[in-house]
């Protein structure tokens, strides 16, 4: 092999088993929990005819630029797909009798070739769930939920921030802020949080708001009054009014439902200026141990139709986990670094044949077991198993298969003990439990 | 949305719910059983360096010409992998320091722009699992006990075919084929099973084998002697008695692990011609409702050394499921058809949010429940239940909300009850499980 071939393509990386085994238990979580919420899994191809994705109303100029483009031996334009919302939006199409609404899981791997940074890949697994065909607050309900329900499972102490489109969009205009500028202006006030309220101020200015404009904005900041009844109080526009009267229903339900999790309301939460029409959230650590959120989504209701032009709605919302940043928040707990590989390690001394046996003996009763394949010996084999942070190692020699025993060897402690074979699953699962 | 754009791409396709439900649950049996063998899971990536995939040891000129092939914005030569055992070398590779013998398994897309046919895709799944750092006969002898501990938990009657290809090797050779005869040879004989003698001999033929050669192969097939005791006794050389030796113990070994599966000695199993070295396998229905193999693999001692040039020495065995052939064969049993996507179905009547906290108390007792969002009638969310095979309807009216009970409908028998709330867990979760 010439040098400098044997790496990996720039932006991506392979998972060695100890992380591999924590995503692979993320993302059965996950798929669990999905699944108990009536979520139905797809999985969608992930080369795509080049044009669906550059269409109009796929991803944008952005997004196109960091599209993998390749072609067949056919000369068929291709590329590979950049999200999994796009290949939802196909399926919907290609699928007109489908009954809606449809509620779908998709894990999968998805591309951009685009700037890599600590944490950001070229290629990487995205976790979606999305609801197609209803505009009812009970969908985004029920992910909140369900996102409650993951993250419980998977651990995480989370809280969920959410807001809505149409009560941002109503306040600013109500503040008097052009159209044109109400891009600029949602992503000044999105950092509220991070940079303060003269920290807004300089970021308006930078993007050359106009002062009149700065001060308006600034001095409704000031006064503070941003709870969900304050903006109603103050606000009597139809959009503020909409806003509003969609989260409180979107509250009631999540009281309905017994989420006891911690939602806040934060009016100045965007998520972009892409496509969302209504609901947005994002979901954070509670303990901030990673700043950024581990989920987010929202409702964008005009998407689909737009993107299929057939003259149907396909009211929707959805909900994104990050595989990678949550298997981050995982190892850093310490008790995650303790996860081993199996939890017995077989040692054949010249009975091979015998210990095929017993390993799968034990695998049937449910003990992950290892068989040492190599021929080390007892010495190395329990260096093995140390270093595989494997609890016990079972010593099989030809004096121990006569006597129909085996040698149980418990790493942690270093003792050993013959046990009778007839005894051993029971022995080791009750020393698995109490462990 | 232009018409002709809404499509898959030729050789790809989506995985619907139902079908991919049914994946999910091969791929996590799969899972499984291989990490109670102490398999470790590992997951390269699936973009790759065009030059690793078309290095001289990779998978050869054949193999090349279905790569598709892109470049990242710069300008690297990049390349979609077409299997999974380049990126499994690469790691070895890479990793010099990691302990052997290495027992890696991977489940992952790999792509491949060649010729579509039913049940060829360009685009599909492998699950891969390889032991690489041992030459113990050990090694295979758990692949295939894995193999059947698998088809066992999926369902599926199997039976392996084994063979060694020293040994098939050394009967060539005895037979008087030269060496640069010994591929076409092989290829034929592979198909005996298929085509019977006068097949071989007409494919020999085809082939532009030579007449005394093709008599003298035909003659020993006629003599039907072909146990591995016969060919020992009538073989002297150094690689039938090597490859009888090492399938003796082989099998010894599986007697050893209490493999009770149906293991068949098929002296002519060849495998391809590509990298086997020694002990090769196929996996196939007990019932033949499939005919061709549903999983395969063998030993390749010397491919990932060449591949590496290190100078060091790698033997490897490993085996490959085929989760697309494996779909289609549990697709075939009626029972699988069955499969629902939920246990049961809560429909609101005005109790939105009442609601979700019944469907939400269901799912923390482990009962899969869907919740009509829809704001269907209950006609149509009964409709909808009965098409989706959801075994169980809740009716959630006001007055049941007023009465703290729930109405159960059974859909199979078409009878509603109404059940107090603080009982309907215990109700549902009897009912399901004597169904």
């Amino acid at each position: 092999m010439e040098n400098g071939i044997l790496k990996n393509v720039k932006g991506t990386r392979d998972f060695m088993p100890q992380e591999q085994s924590l995503r692979n238990r993320i993302r059965r979580t996950l798929e669990g929990v999905f699944e108990e919420y009536g979520c139905k899994p797809l999985e969608t191809p992930m080369l795509s005819v080049y044009e669906l994705l550059a269409s109009k109303y796929g991803g944008g100029a952005e997004i196109l630029k960091e599209v993998y483009r390749l072609s067949d031996q056919g000369e068929r334009e291709l590329a590979l797909r950049y999200d999994l919302t796009v290949p939802l939006a196909k399926v919907v199409g290609m699928n007109p009798e489908m009954r809606l609404p449809f509620k779908r899981y998709e894990i999968g791997k998805v591309f951009r070739d685009g700037p890599v940074k600590p944490g950001r890949f070229r290629e990487f697994v995205q976790c979606d769930v999305d609801i197609v065909g209803t505009s009812s607050m009970l969908a985004e309900a029920e992910l909140i939920s369900m996102a409650f329900a993951a993250f419980e499972r998977l651990g995480l102490d989370v809280y969920i921030e959410v807001n809505n489109r149409k009560l941002l969009s109503g306040i600013l205009q109500e503040l008097g802020v052009p159209e044109e500028r109400a891009g600029d202006v949602m992503l000044s006030l999105d950092k509220l949080e991070k940079i303060g309220i003269d920290g807004v101020r300089d970021d308006l200015r930078e993007r050359g708001v106009e002062e009149p404009l700065i001060a308006a904005i600034v001095s409704f900041l000031q006064e503070g009054e941003t709870t969900l009844e304050q903006l109603a109080g103050r606000f009597a526009s139809p959009g503020v009014q909409q806003g509003v009267s969609e989260l409180e229903q979107l509250l009631a339900y999540l009281q309905g439902a017994n989420v006891t999790g911690d939602v806040r309301f934060s009016p100045f939460l965007a998520r972009g200026l892409g496509i969302y029409t209504g609901t947005v959230y994002e979901i954070f650590l509670q303990d901030g141990r990673i700043t950024s959120s581990i989920g987010s989504g929202g409702r964008y209701d005009e998407i689909i139709g737009r993107f299929l032009g057939d003259g149907r709605e396909y009211p929707a919302v959805g909900i994104s986990f990050g595989l990678d940043v949550i298997l981050t928040a995982l190892e850093m707990r310490e008790s995650e670094q303790a996860e081993r590989a199996a939890d017995v390690l077989v040692v054949p001394l010249g009975t091979e044949a015998a210990s095929l046996g017993l390993a799968n003996r034990l695998r049937a009763d449910g003990i992950r077991t290892e068989l040492e394949l190599a021929g080390r010996r007892l010495k190395k084999a329990l260096d093995y198993a140390n270093k595989e942070r494997i609890p016990f190692v079972l010593i099989y020699g030809e004096n121990e298969v006569e006597n129909g025993a085996v040698v149980l060897r418990n790493m942690v402690e270093g003792t050993e003990q013959a046990v009778p074979l007839a005894e051993i699953t029971q022995r080791l699962r009750e020393a698995l439990m109490i462990r």
